[in-house]
């Protein structure tokens, strides 16, 4: 029996224009359903887990759209509520080059899932059957409601044995009051979790810690085992990723875990679509602890999960522990047959 | 040089799923911008007319894209307002046969033009500008700041001689408090209208007036002359359509003017795309109007218009007099070569 | 907890070529994946059971294809057997008009499912669950060891207290050795079958019945009493249908229960995409009985839900019971806001 | 061994806005290429017959274009000559119900077939091979040497015994100077052809033909025997069209042969592509003739070789015999499997 | 108010095959309008001034599609005069990797613009509005009469003060009569010109001026002083571009003014749509010189503009100045959000 | 009059999903036909010999389509049999940088191709006819009956003068016995062969020769002169390919002939659709035959004809001897107007 992987977070509407046409140029849209937490649902459900959301989606036929998506890629509606009026969306031009793809949003916040309530989950349920949830620092930024009933579902998985992932994804675009607000909600996030997806920036500016290392690898080196200690966090992953002169990408895992970091291989590659990347790479973390795979394998298996993404169309990794370790051994294929 | 016809309206994005799969079916969508204001405008533009819209459009991709969609239909952006955040969207899965279509709003209330306050526009500018002004009562029920920039509008285009056109067009579902709290504020556009469009049933329920009168016809035949003498209208004009067992829809368009009443023939016709099939009726009364046509010609005209908008693709009509006049003819041509 | 519904059956690709060009003609393929117990699996879904389906499916991207797009639909896919090497396909061509669809099959018997042996489900399983299980005739036609799967299947639902729902639905051109060779298997699943769907003509020449009656009107209600006696089933219930000569289809359901007739009112209607109807047709009856519906009712569902799911993309039934219900009342709509 | 079968004619490139939108409002066009020689051509290649073409086409990318387009067909290019600058082009949008479809041409004159010479083209082998031969008064109103080049190549496949088949096919809007400057050119064409395509219009505008008949059947039955006569014309044939208030178009076939009339029903039917529908009857009037059919099944066969062109995309008609003797038959087939 | 720039230019249909099939494998074509007047007026449009187009389109589909376009791209139908007959075209096939992309043109000298006269044009009223009026060497190729068109045009503008910019955009296959009959034409419009774009070989080839100096830079660097000493030319600009092995291009804008040369870098990028590319180079030359830019600032300006529109779908630059500016400061961002 | 070149192969179709999309995500497919046989005579159709494909598809629309995709790639149909049920097909999942290609096959050795018999074919017409005939391993691999229809096929193609080409194209896939079912098959086929399309190691693996060399050059200089002395084979090529890092491919070709090796340039490449590049490079050797070329001409334009063939959508080869030279001379080109 598949552990249960369950992702709480809100379902975006991607509306994207084809090819590399404007908004301004086109006439056309093709729409998906996304969101860190279906990504990492989706992503699970690939790697053989049964793969969950909880949420809420408006009863109306953009509702029902978003549920039939998710179901497809094999996330069960058992823990979708339904009711509220709308759908977050956001809209993709796809960038060429020197151009850069841009994303607009449409009003996010009178969502289904921004205005819903504590009594719109069964969160006892949840709670018992949740051997992982999976949290998001995107969501902890919508409202007052929202980041209480994060933190309830989130105390309810704990009591009841589940691990608790949380994914830190500040966005300064989506806190008003910066830094400062942010704070606290990510230390009761942090207190709670056990295994924590950030970087050495997330320790700076978001926790406020200080050191006088100037290169981002060795701020990393200081800064994580201060958070695992300060905060008891069994796993702490994360990125370095850059966009190299000739349009690829690069991307260089790391794990910090019992006291020792390991660090994947810096590899680079072509990027057919940069959305979900780090929801890969978060899937191939949790994939590799619950396998027991060593830490090595585990940091090397998120980062090609990572790269694979970034080949696959929309926001929503779709590869399986076969492809991701073929691509690890480093084969590139002709043709497979 | 052809006279200005300026609306006032929000634009919205429309985003409709080709063919006739449902959203939960398909992954597409075609996207267009419309409105009554658009519609209107772009009609008049079509007919000869310097057409213009009074809105306000978000400074991003989306209000960008809207901007070139209204220039594209010829409508010019002198007066239109850039600011806000939002555009109010609506999706259309389109019916076959007995499954009728389906339209699903998104927020709308938060949008660019929902939200603009009277220092948007330079109404002062505008005023001067305008032969006639159009109006709609989709605007007037949106909110309290909505309706104070409408009233100053049509009040001050008044002032400087331009004529009122306001469409009645009263949406259920959009008016929170009903016909009550609707009606003061359709009063009050009456008080300021030249050219209304409306029927019966608007002065049975928006304006609460009675009649023993049974069939609609002959409601409508004592139930204008007493709006057109209460709220001193010079022109009052409308349609009563119907859908027919085979699928084709009928429209019969009557105009009353001068203590007198039009009526065009009862048409029938099939229909590809329903929406805005009014707003090209209310331009051929326009039309009919500027031109100085004999009423009978101008009923005629404005269902001819009604009619052949239901056979072009999206909201916005785009038939030329010529066009129209020969459909008015009633010949029904193989290819035009 | 609603009731679970299972169906047995093969699933299909469906290649269909866009628009209504011929594949001579054309470049480009749409495609889904249907079947009668994908059909009614999905309908039932959609009518607010739980749908299973009992399949094979190859562990390659076509099979993984597939299941997605059960999923898609709403299908449950825990009794989804992986294996085996192909999916029976078929291309289909579009009509217009005078001129008729096509259907081009690949090869079927080489499939997964047609392949499978009595081990690749876990029977047992299944007949516990299944509170209703849907059989058809097209699967009789297969291969011995399909039949034997099939026959083993319904004799464990049945052990297990599931009705049994079979469809007759020969289609003569999948029977080398036509009603002779088909009339025992068709006999057996009677034998254990609660609910059948069939009319006159499946009762003269599958199961050889005779009768002087010459319209068809009269074979039935001669006919289809002998039958539920000779085989003691609960439900008989079937269609007439024909097409028109303004292409407009008609319908006209029947229901045999308890010792009566209930026929439906003879609906005419615009067709979008025929395949599928019958299946829409059982859904409506299934829905009717295990709702208690009066027979009248059953039979006016049944009969709308045949006839929207002609109003529908693909082969699959897409209504809810709502949408149904409206359909029944006769409204043609104009557009739902 | 297949008759071979010659038409001499331009290729058309056609450029159809898909679905109904205008040229103003979509951005995507489909391509194909056709013309009465490729229509009449291709429809004989379908019907059991080596289908060739007379036409010159520039070595560039567009006229390779068109001739894998033809050899799809099925037409042989053998007889294809290359050279010249430009394709003739038409630019089609759709119409529906009260909106004709409109056909926009580019420039024609300057087109490679429109500015070959007789070298161009290797008469003599051309005659040789010709069984029959199709002309096109399209054609023949083009300039004073494609009239020169056709009449040569009429007179050389008559000389060595092949079939001349003329449609008359009168484009008021390609001749300058009218039925004046058009007659000589037709009764030259005339005095060489063995079968013949026109009605009475033809007899009254083009040949300047009196009569006091009133009704078009009346003028037909008069006028065509006088035409037969005067030019010694084996077979002549020819239909009357008309569009209903339904849309539908209906369409009765005559045919005139040994000094007797033949008509077929009066059929009507839905038209998916009118264009091209007046070449497939004369493919089945050349068909029932080479056949040998009987004059009344001839004329039927036409009828339903035209009635089945509306129904198939694209100008060139795609049935064969089997299809054609199958609509013949009056069967609305449901679905062919 | 923003300054008014006009363009003087023919109007090309645009007609693409989507993806990277050639015209004998494809059935579908993406169409827009362009030209070097479209790019540079729309191009403006987008960097803030008013863009206006003199031209001249066919009263037809076509013509109103063009203008519909033209229109979106936020150039002002003012000075487009209607008649004529036709729209020039080309064909666009994308290449790939070593295989070149390939246009293919249509009939160009028939077109509406190719056969307007002089009084076509108001030209005194465009005059008294050009701030500045570009020119281009395709136009000047075209006829006799086209000639006269735009140096009486540009002789006006001159007189009222406009600014005259002319690209000398030599095309070798569009003069019958080389270098030596287009030589007279190209001094006429220098003596006029303000702003020329032109580098060593129109100064070598069209000029017949003598160098001694080989590699093109020195040749650049002893030229173009020349030329604008010669003519009395204010500013001349112009590029070197280069295809690199990896399929990047790379551009090196230069500007000449106050008898001194400045640069930009050499910048390599991916591309694309090649087309169009040059015209967005001048807008940014036009953009920094009416803004006041440093000449260094300008000449990189314009070729991070070049660069961008090589980024862009169609021919027609599509980059606000911010755009521009954020591309020069060489970030390549990841995803705008 | 051109030579002809006929080919003896299976028709596959090709079903692709656009774009990057896996199946499981997308909704369409493209379709082509091609197939070894097809992509060598269509190959040579281009480079302006007569191409014909021996093979048998079925009387249905498939093989209709079949034959029409054919006859637009030039193929004639003259030596194509009707009849047997099915085409193969295959699924093809388009790669994105790291990750690779995916083909998935159904069914074929239930094909009409695969399962004919000699009679199916005019051998003796053929045989008269065929001044080249190419057959291939992967026919080899199909059953016993196409092996012996091959063999005879040669044999008596053979004995009339034409020459044998032989593309050893081993695919382990296909044969369930390896290389030792493999090898007496393929000794038949070397017997017969005039042209070998093999490298070092097929000689290894299929032919069991042995060689203590290491690098591939030094086996393939070892081991193809032997290979021709051997089974006296006139002309010997064939390719050493490599994936690069960068995604780009490398292609070196060679040829053994009168006892001496040439080898061409070592050329990199950016690949759009691998499937038919070994095809191409067939072509060049078979063109560079007969034609004459000096062996360095031929294995370079060999190679430069399989490089372009990799710029080109789908699996057939559609360059002319024009485009390969130019390639072959090393320019990238930026647009051929």
């Amino acid at each position: 029996m598949p552990k249960k992987i369950v992702a709480f977070g809100e379902v975006m509407m991607r509306l994207q224009v084809p090819g590399y046409e404007l908004l301004t140029q086109s006439n056309t849209l093709q729409y998906s359903f996304s969101g860190t937490g279906v990504n990492v649902a989706s992503a699970m459900t690939k790697l053989g887990y049964n793969g969950y959301l909880v949420t809420k989606l408006p009863d109306n036929p953009i509702g029902d759209a978003a549920i039939s998506f998710l179901q497809r890629l094999g996330i069960a509606r058992d823990f979708i509520s339904k009711g509220g009026k709308y759908v977050g969306m956001y809209f993709l031009e796809n960038g060429f080059g020197q151009r850069a793809s841009r994303v607009t949003y449409t009003n996010r916040l009178e969502s289904s899932f921004n205005t819903a309530v504590i009594s719109d989950f069964d969160m006892d349920l949840i709670a018992e059957n949740a051997d992982i949830i999976h949290f998001c620092g995107i969501t902890l930024a919508m409202t007052e409601q929202v980041r209480e009933n994060m933190k309830m579902l989130a105390k309810k998985v704990k009591e009841k044995g589940g691990l608790i992932c949380f994914d830190c994804n500040y966005r300064p675009s989506l806190w008003d009051g910066g830094y400062t607000k942010a704070r606290p909600h990510y230390e009761d996030m942090l207190q709670l979790a056990d295994i924590v997806l950030m970087n050495e920036k997330d320790a700076i500016y978001i926790l406020g810690m200080e050191t006088k290392a100037t290169s981002k690898e060795d701020q990393l080196k200081e800064l994580i085992p201060r958070v695992a200690k300060k905060f008891n966090i069994q796993t702490i992953a994360g990125t370095h990723r850059a966009i190299n002169s000739d349009n690829t990408h690069s991307l260089k895992g790391y794990m910090y875990k019992n006291d020792a970091f390991v660090f994947s291989k810096n590899i680079s590659f072509s990027v057919y679509d940069r959305i979900g990347a780090g929801d890969a790479y978060t899937s191939g973390i949790l994939h590799g602890e619950l396998s027991g795979f060593p830490a090595e394998k585990t940091v090397q298996f998120a980062a090609a999960a990572g790269m694979l993404a970034c080949t696959i169309v929309g926001d929503t990794p779709m590869s399986t522990e076969t492809e991701i370790l073929s691509t690890m051994a480093g084969n590139i294929e002709d043709i497979k047959r």
